[in-house]
């Protein structure tokens, strides 16, 4: 099968366990005209991940030593969540970095949480361990076909809810949610990846035209912190030509206050970096050329609701 | 001119100035069918309260005197933001109990700002004070029919979005939104009325059957919070035979939480008291009764982004 159609069997496979995000035209910014956004911070447990994680658990026999995931912490929460509502056991691995906010989330799913010192590739370390020893199945964050294909299930969503734009920016940390909608567009808009200046595996990899590993630091680690980017996300961002764009902490910082203060959108640092992209002119768009930003996440620590 | 005739009037005006804010469909909240919102607390400033104000100064020529508006927070916003869009200078008269965030908005907004001992009646007083002595033009929050007018494009603007429910559900404070809700629909779909055990000036009327001032308290008080029910609501109430239901604070501080933790919408608590009346059982639709929620405010203190 090629990818729209994985994406097709995807959007069937994940029906009725998430949402159908809603979608929108939203002024100001500082920006000449109009972005359209798509709320998708609205999905179960805050985030695009929960698409990925049903369609991985609904796609296979879950093996009786259940399933186990690492995660910067949103991706956790959407495997945790998945399990929970499919009923079976999971198991997930977070690093001390993905914050308080991550960690009570993934615990009131009722999954077991073990917090690993260190960042995400030293929680994938020790997944994968679990998985070895328990026959666990791995669900991974990002770098794994059916995850793509899950997360997939965003672009071609928007689209059939009337996707007006010429141009798309969207947020990058491993890289599953813009390879999706790569695999999903294949060339018909643009795709813009943007990455914070201190997360940026999907940018390192382009200019040196290999995987490599990245130092991660900055106000989104937990969620865009991975430090090498995916092998999908990499071979379809090279045979696509994709457009990389790099914003600073500040820029993310900004944008983030801005959805909350002219939209009321209240969005993790990762949520905001798409916009952040626009706001500070890391990427301007041509005379008429029309954008759209995907929301991707809303795990803000601390959480303003406890 | 009919009230059907003067909401599209009102459209016509406000078109460009607010925002079209997006619908969807959200399951969760404890409840056994899926619910309709509208996301109006996406508004510029936070709450509806747009609608009404720029329907009020796009309709009539403005005095030198300029802009005046008593408000307990979002109305004096509202009408802040518009003057200042619109090159009118306004003075806003806020009670104390408006709070930080809201008069931190207002402020923002570049008007005339002045804070009153008490609550909203005191504002308001105040606030015709300053008309008589200057000329300026008084904006209501609720009681004129320029602002339901303009607040009722919020439900005929719903309907052209697809509203399918046959219950809508609506948190009274002064009775403008669900007012002009009324004047819209007609009785075409059932209105519910919602309001705050400690602040039910809706709720004192209908049972008395006149006008009555009622105390006012609780954590909704500074959206909610008005002391006597609007005319035009109270005669559009007692036409349609609305019903009206009381929900206890800690039924909207759970709606609140509900709200962020299961869909990531961080709303104020009026923004969350409709909603309480359905996950506290206060109105228990029938079977097969498809029902709606208008998310009305989301001006939450303290500021998250602050």
């Amino acid at each position: 099968m090629g990818w729209p159609t994985e994406i097709e069997c995807a959007q069937e496979r994940i029906n009725g366990h998430v949402r159908r995000t809603p979608v929108t035209k939203l002024d100001g910014f500082g920006l000449p005209v109009p972005v359209e956004v798509k709320l998708e911070h609205m999905q179960h447990t805050g985030t695009f991940k929960a698409r990925g994680a049903f369609n991985t658990l609904l796609a296979q026999e879950v093996p009786e030593g259940g399933i186990v995931a690492a995660s910067g912490g949103n991706h956790g929460a959407a495997v945790a969540y998945a399990a929970s509502k499919l009923g079976y056991p999971a198991k997930i691995f977070v690093p001390e970095m993905a914050g308080s906010s991550k960690i009570a989330l993934i615990e009131r799913s009722g999954a077991e949480l073990q917090v690993v010192p260190g960042a995400y590739a030293d929680a994938l370390a020790a997944a994968r361990a679990h998985e070895a020893d328990t026959g666990a199945m791995q669900v991974h964050a990002y770098d794994a076909p059916l995850t793509v294909a899950g997360q997939g299930t965003c672009m071609s969503e928007w689209e059939s809810q009337g996707l007006d734009a010429d141009t798309v920016l969207i947020a990058v940390g491993g890289g599953g949610l813009i390879a999706g909608a790569m695999a999903w567009l294949n060339g018909r808009r643009k795709i813009v990846a943007v990455e914070p200046q201190t997360s940026c595996a999907l940018n390192a990899a382009l200019s040196v035209g290999a995987l490599v590993d990245v130092d991660v630091s900055g106000i989104a680690a937990n969620s865009l912190g991975a430090k090498r980017i995916g092998q999908i996300c990499f071979d379809l961002a090279v045979e696509q030509r994709i457009d990389c764009r790099l914003v600073p902490d500040d820029a993310i910082r900004e944008a983030q206050i801005a959805l909350w203060q002219q939209a009321r959108i209240l969005v993790e640092p990762a949520g905001a970096t798409a916009l952040a992209a626009l706001m500070s002119a890391a990427y301007v768009p041509e005379a008429g050329e029309k954008v759209a930003v995907l929301i991707c996440g809303a795990n803000i620590a601390p959480d303003p609701m406890t």
